[in-house]
């Protein structure tokens, strides 16, 4: 399930600063997990796991409601250079705590608790490679995962209701030596002015904006280009997705 | 150094829907702290410290730059209820990780290192009392913080330039009950559909935009409305912050 | 509620030597707590809440009886300099362990169990800035906050009898420079030969005794003159508590 | 780089008694490790990297010697059901500590530290999924990913002489249902009354015997056989180490 | 009770190759622990105490089985050189977990879970004195405190029939400069070529066999020379438990 | 070395009020520590090992002082029911570290830095079995452990003067059912009214007084004839003391 990519554009992969890399999505990676996919944003690959448990976790225990939530790690050489694992130094750092948040919150917009009755879905995004584009890639993903996830709770008559409202994805957008692009590599992210992380719905309305000035601040002009941008990117994006679930 | 509140508006606390809470800044609430303000928004109480010591990170030494950083925590009893304290978990939350991570990028982007020279500034930022807003009231009081720890390092002629490149406020924004409105109190912001915190430099560039939907996915129109709110709001708290910089 | 200082003593601050430091308490200082009060003992201050909960540890339900703790902790900058926070470094220190434990004792030596009913009172004592006699303030002030949560019991029917059974105040006394000396400062503490602290009840008798020879051992005599100083102070600062609790 | 497997043996898969699973290894499956290779015994799949770095421990500056350590983890949805991340936990467990020792010794006897000059290579085996055996998989994969980072500081002319003096293998045996078996998927593997390990050298010596009753004890011709059939199936995985070298 | 020692052998303590150093057991060395025995194997010296809890862990609970366990520490003085502690360092270190297993994994060989009943015996190992062989001598002496315990729970009726379904003993093995010798001290471990720790069952089966080759690869015909060397030891060491137990 | 208990006394163990346990010292109960004992207060048995290192910790390097620090600890089934370890629940409890600290300071009271040169000494004192008074018992024992220590010195000539200042010395006093008695085994402390642990110099003077009311509070009264056990019990300790040394 791959977007192709030309190799003319001005980016240093050839791509055109509108241009999405190459995405795929293989699914069913794991043999026992119910619902797993291998995403790939270009180098950047992560696997998702969703993990489903009757019953909810005990504050929400006779509620009726379900509950979604997700983790996401690093492995030690995803990146250029290796890192230590944090179950090593003891404790999750504050960039994998903000990342897991994310993650859990950009789903649980989709999820109607109720039709979900008390179950509970995991999701692990476990960045095997790092190009950039972790947390989005993450994202995109694991809606595929977790409607997978669904599916079996449906086949197994084990849900209250249609538990998916809208179907969610996500991309990074930037301002690099002051113009604007769609989806991020590693090596322009460390270079970026700006850097911003949009979650939107299949229905195209905001789940998650997160700008943040790297460089010098910046003004509204700037950040509607980027919001058309990612707009645009989340448009293909849903699309594939839509493609890797048809197969 | 407080914005008056009249008390006949819409909001429960007698707001206008684009009203902030009474904002006071208490400088050199602290004795021996190089900067440091007890900055409250309403009933919203921060008492922020800047330590400033000579020499940066290992990781920077040598480099001629400076180095700004911030750590966020509230007391046990700042809440309703009582939370535990992260001592005594032994370990920090991911929502106190996030927010110490915010403010640092907030500060620092109106920093330039050179001039600050082998300097570092931790801002201190800790929860008194909590009453919504509590990220945002700690950066505008940061900012406050910070300034009085740079004058602290001029008035010692520690500088190697002027490291202030601009003013940083920040407020929230949100959508309760379908209508967007300014600084969210606790009571609000509990039951906000949309929350949006934005962080602005003193001539009106971004530094920070976080937006969740709380609640189902917002629109480009309702996120434009957002942004002028809180454009407005942080045009208001960069004047109270020079007024009580002025005193 | 102040004790006025006058300044021609001979000590740096201008006490004598048989002189409190002036002494604050502001009841209240938190909106949502059962109990709380900011006290002063001359710069240093302690900001004490009062939670009451419900029920009562594991250990203890179906008991009958109530139970009172506390928890000390100072921000990172009550300091001169810096210091790290617990919770970063991911373990409470032996020094907080040791005071929290102090102050709990101190509390519960005037708690009648059985009149609290199965009530729980957490006094949580943080200490906003240090200048010596952290942990005598926050007991003198902790039994404010307790008195005042004992009385929000009172006023929900919520006791089954009177749980005080007395008041309890506590002071450091030192020798310094071989001159024995009440309520000492920071600069006095850090160069004292003998350090005490000492914990009265209402009644005049000793809840605790901690006396350390920090230089040369002390005999029989310094150690009564010490505690007739003590003595002294802890009656002082009884009448400054029931003034604070009768406003 | 396979081993064919044929299905008409007396195993649950097929297998003869004597048989290896598949063995697959997928050398640069990392873009960026000196040294990567994604082995798979069956089911059993780990990602192994290896990170050179310049230098060595504290410990063993200046000696002249390098040094070779390993990282074992397993993915939270490599097994049938989740298990809780071991950063999360905030320690690492007693199996993962001993599986890490256990592959780190394995690699250090065939390695010449003086040969390999003060260098740092750690191996780190990520199980992504696991079905038996994941602790031999990972030292039969991490002595490929070694042989690709020892040619990379080759390539570089980093090396004092000939690190690897040696290759080394290794497989599971055990007894289920009294009948001794090689390499053990996981549903043999649960109900084995003797369980081991064997960690051999390329010229067919033991590195690592570990044998354990997981039922009743087991006698010195049962010990006998199993160490038979595990020195015959390391020299077939020896063969496939070399063909997978070779491509 | 003690095996007496010759001092004319070819080893640095005047054993012979094959020979035990001097073994000791001082049974109920803790007057309130159900089971205890200070173990000497020469200078080593480990104090063991079984603690008898009536019940089970949470997961076995309702299960009629009962569960045996342990956990093995060294004090920081028990070696040539001070070791940290490992409850300052906040955690357990790889070689402690590793051996806590083996020792709870060769008791519970010789354990029926349901003559024991749902009754949990813990074995405390702690080294007070570390001359190698530490593991070895704790399973051994284990063995003596766990009868101690069961016995212990059948005078009081609290057994479902007889638990102990065979003995159980540890010895060391290892090849020193190329000599094959028993029971290794601290200076001939340290140099030993390959490290051997085999757990034999009363009737001479093996629980564990744990060969490891510290300098080069050890071939068929030095393991077997070694499997001998422990058999003929754990039988002496079976005899001085009995003749301990029977006292 | 040993004081004779008589057994006719009115406690439970015999002994008349003012009368302490038999106490044993056993020096050099280590092989290699530079100083230790196993010091026993009639069943409270503490092990006591002095290390000796060159060298001070880092905040002291190049002053030429020397260091004397201390760690407690209590092995799980040192008490009656068994405690889990600080190990494995990752961090040191509060009693602990408060113990730890108190056994420090009374040794350091006694210790002249600058004769001890920059060496640092560490008192580990692990309770073996403990029926009261362990802080006592330790720090009485861990003077003659400390005695041997710096005789081991000494005859290395590695001390620039005397650093034994005095000898030093720990007991408990208390009342249990309205009488005061001297050195309380478990069974009387734990139902005590007040709780007294007095530290002594050699000469008599005071080191640490350290008084709880468990119970009410006490007045001067009783706290005068608890300071007068305490000195007597302690005279009795120092002779003990010296004749162990004397050995």
């Amino acid at each position: 399930m791959t977007e192709t990519t030309s190799s003319t554009g001005p980016r240093a992969d050839g791509r055109a600063y509108d241009q999405l890399r190459e995405v795929r999505f293989t699914r069913n990676w794991l043999d026992s997990a119910e619902g797993s996919v291998l995403v790939e944003f270009g180098k950047t690959r992560v696997l998702v796991a969703a993990s489903v448990t009757e019953g909810v976790p005990r504050w929400r225990k006779g509620s009726g409601l379900g509950w979604v939530t997700s983790e996401y790690a690093m492995l030690p050489r995803a990146t250029n250079t290796r890192n230590d694992r944090e179950s090593i130094k003891g404790r999750v750092g504050g960039r994998t705590h903000e990342i897991s948040r994310l993650i859990g919150r950009s789903l649980r917009a989709v999820i109607d608790y109720k039709a979900l009755g008390e179950n509970t879905i995991v999701l692990d995004c476990d960045v095997l490679q790092a190009d950039g584009g972790t947390r989005t890639a993450s994202i995109t993903g694991a809606y595929v995962a977790l409607s997978d996830a669904v599916s079996w709770l449906r086949d197994r008559n084990a849900l209250a209701g249609e538990p998916l409202t809208n179907s969610v994805s996500a991309i990074s957008v930037g301002v690099v030596d002051g113009i604007p692009m769609l989806d991020l590599a590693y090596s322009e992210d460390s270079v970026a002015d700006t850097d911003m992380n949009v979650v939107l719905s299949g229905t195209g309305d905001f789940i998650e904006v997160q700008g943040t000035a790297e460089g010098a601040p910046f003004d509204r002009n700037t950040l509607n280009t980027l919001l058309d941008l990612a707009t645009d990117g989340c448009t293909t994006l849903k699309e594939l997705q839509q493609a890797a679930l048809a197969d």
